[in-house]
């Protein structure tokens, strides 16, 4: 009688570690090896633009670019380095293939009338840059402002 | 016998489930669907005040104004933001209408022999203003250098 | 025997609960009363690598050193805080003489022909200064961008 109290004493304290354990387990699997970074460029300074494909580039060279999740979010006076006469088109361009993702901010383009004819090809878009930031954070992402 | 066991067995994984998820709800309660973000402005540069300015007024446009926790702390060479002679003084005015919390750093202050009369009215104050964008991070505040 | 059974039932639930409690207090041991921030310093700005300083002067001061855990991360055009004829040279030292990490990024160093000799003693080396941000970042470091 006794022993057997004590083996269902023991499954239940294992059912207890494993419930315990769980949420770890679970935040590991939807998290694999990922290293996800979000970027800003908020700066009108090709240099800062230069840098921030640097870092996004040393991070794919020391992680492996299908172990990193990176976005540059550009907005404000940043946005030159996403029109289509970009002095850093071609390393822009280089990024996106690599699988960076490069997004331009909405609002900034409504602000200074541009368009999407007006922007590089292939980048993609979102409604307001400040919001995307807040959100890769809120979704566990680094962030880096070079 | 072995029925009222498992019946008790039943009840205690469900009490382990309850507890083992307990910390989750204790979190969502905390916090709701409150958008928190910090913001650093710390330039000598009115355009970065402007851009902080919008980037608040941004977030609360895309998400409600009663949806979003919003700081700025301002510190180190851009404490001229909050000065009373500040060229942004008005959309100050209007951020901390609309909610935006504005607080100066007082060791700055201090550094610069500044006191509340030099500066804006109806901003708060911070001990100092690096200590308090740790803090903010730490308690879960997306953290956004303009 | 209800007696006995409630009393293995009350004792499973203690169990339950320490379980559940548990990953608070492991993390808790790992990260006692410590404040953890981790600096970039990227511009070739002498008055940013002073702010930086201060920022982590102001912590050490406000929080007490043994209570801080800081980390200055210095890459691409800041290196220059770093080289041996820096202008803050002598505060670096002292810095480090009051518990804080400053690191070089080694990429940075072989982009610009740097070796360890052209550098301020005692500071320490990361592979990729961008990638300690993002670790730190991952480890629960506040970041701060002066």
């Amino acid at each position: 009688m006794l022993a057997r109290r004590r083996a269902a004493s023991i499954s239940l304290l294992i059912a207890g570690i494993a419930l315990a354990a769980s949420p770890l387990r679970a935040q590991k699997s939807a998290e694999p090896p990922l290293h996800k970074v979000v970027f800003q460029v908020s700066d009108a300074d090709p240099q800062k633009w230069n840098l921030a494909l640097n870092n996004a580039r040393n991070l794919q060279d020391d992680l492996g670019a299908e172990a990193t999740d990176l976005e540059i979010v550009v907005y404000g006076p940043g946005i030159g380095m996403l029109k289509s006469d970009s002095p850093v088109a071609k390393r822009v361009a280089d990024a996106l293939k690599s699988g960076v993702k490069v997004v331009a901010c909405e609002n900034t383009m409504r602000n200074q009338k541009l368009g999407a004819p007006d922007m590089l090809p292939s980048i993609g878009y979102v409604a307001a840059g400040v919001v995307e930031l807040m959100k890769k954070q809120q979704q566990g992402y680094a962030y880096i402002r070079p």
